[in-house]
């Protein structure tokens, strides 16, 4: 059976009465399981993670999209994350029993309903963008929710869905289809930010590094350690082992230890099981012969 | 939801048509799934392994039970492997959201059940055994079918459920509990057979080694190599990683190297965590972090 993940982000983080009328058609419902939602003041923005079967993750999503239209009105929205919709974006992750391309058809489906329906103009981004320059969501969310009614009178930036003509409370909305994320953190010996710094510079993808490494350097003071703090962004091409090897080389150079590392929210059980497999050098080894894998069909 | 293993041996490997009539109540079931069944001829026996819902699973092996026990007459049986039950043993193993106590009453509750329906006197075993000297399986079926009557005589060997009188045609049945076993072999880049019998000399529990690892030699002349192999009878206590380790750190002393190595059937999700986690130094995770695991709740 197909399953898939959907990470929807919407732009209200302080209201709990609203966010719970949105997280609700998220609830309950035969085939979709709502995993996670957190709430931030700040950012004034919430994210949902929900997975189920495709179809139904789908038809739940679009309702709640359609409540976060009638009660976020973006005229009224402040906060420190950057947005252009009141349903901001809309990812499709496959998980398993699909492929990216099933997630694309997903994201697409989606589309065109929310801008028949909700008359919301509708970017498709990341893997299911339909131009080069859609693919960064940062460039499709550019000018935000205030440049949007000027945005949109560039044919470039004409919607994939919908007319060229922000909805007048809820603005536009980003749904695409990506790959899951891993967000991985590895631990140093030393409070050094410098040191975390430039490890984190030789493994990232923007300054030389691995494809699918965006990385950073963190303080963890209470713990008088440092972090080199990633997303993994394809880990079937860059995996977890990779960042981890590729980060204790690139320690030694100043006599820093790795001490450990950890994975900030789920990660793919087929992350583990490569990991598992290059450690003890696996082989003919896959998902197929865990366990688990059969439970799940 | 709870799930289930079940691996019972029936003994019964060249009639393809008695195999499929035993195999059959298995099949087709909602909670119950068939992973795998494999009849060897010259063990003449039959392994299935069947997964689910706990009570579904048992009233489903149930059935396959009563129809062995239909088919099967061991005073016509030869095979090379000792059995003493037309259903020689009946293992249930915890898989997830339950534990060892409830695997171990559903093996009670089967064992009553088949004792009363099918008039089969019936041993618990391993982790189900009623006494110290019933938890090896094959001090249980010692003397095989052909001495089940004078070993009933014995009151230290009288059954745990039923008549202390073997069934005519189907002998007696063990049904127990344990762990799942991770049948595990490594890669050796050695001939020398000699080798790789002291290697596993030093990890097995048998020669002084973990206390959860039973292991030998193992020649694999297509590939000029030799092999560790190993049940790991607790994953839990005596993990993959250690394993491996351990004959790593071995076979060092020889001048060999590990080359690799494989799980035959299936593992654990749990294992796997595990060896991730040790080798990544991975802090505070568990299978609930396995995006997966939330698939299956």
């Amino acid at each position: 059976m197909a399953i898939v993940q959907c990470v929807p982000n919407f732009s209200e983080g302080r209201d709990l009465e609203k966010i719970e009328k949105i997280v609700n058609p998220l609830r309950g419902k035969e085939g979709v399981k709502l995993l996670n939602y957190e709430a931030d003041k700040n950012y004034n923005r919430l994210v949902v993670t929900v997975i189920g079967e495709p179809q139904k993750v789908k038809e739940a999503v679009f309702e709640s999209i359609g409540i976060a239209t009638k009660l976020i009105d973006l005229n009224n929205h402040k906060g420190q994350h950057s947005r252009f919709g009141a349903t901001d974006v809309c990812p499709f992750i496959p998980i398993k029993d699909m492929d990216m391309n099933d997630a694309i058809k997903l994201a697409k489906e989606l589309g065109e309903e929310v801008a028949n329906k909700y008359k919301i103009p509708v970017f498709l981004y990341e893997q299911a963008a339909s131009k080069p320059g859609r693919e960064n969501l940062a460039t499709v969310r550019k000018g935000e929710y205030e440049g949007l009614e000027e945005k949109l009178k560039d044919t470039n930036w004409s919607p994939d869905f919908g007319e060229a003509k922000k909805h007048s409370t809820a603005g536009a909305i980003a749904i695409g289809a990506r790959r899951p994320l891993i967000a991985y953190n590895i631990n140093l010996d030393t409070e050094n930010i410098e040191i975390a710094s430039k490890i984190a510079k030789t493994i990232r993808h923007s300054s030389g590094g691995y494809r699918y490494i965006k990385a950073g350097p963190v303080e963890v003071p209470e713990r008088k350690i440092t972090q080199v703090t990633m997303n993994l962004t394809d880990y079937t091409k860059t995996s977890m082992y990779r960042a981890f090897e590729a980060v204790k080389m690139e320690a030694k150079r100043y006599g820093v230890n790795v001490t450990g590392s950890e994975v900030v929210g789920l990660c793919p059980m087929e992350a583990l099981v490569d990991v598992a497999s290059y450690y003890l050098g696996l082989e003919d080894f896959s998902l197929d012969k865990v366990l688990e894998t059969s439970l799940m069909e």
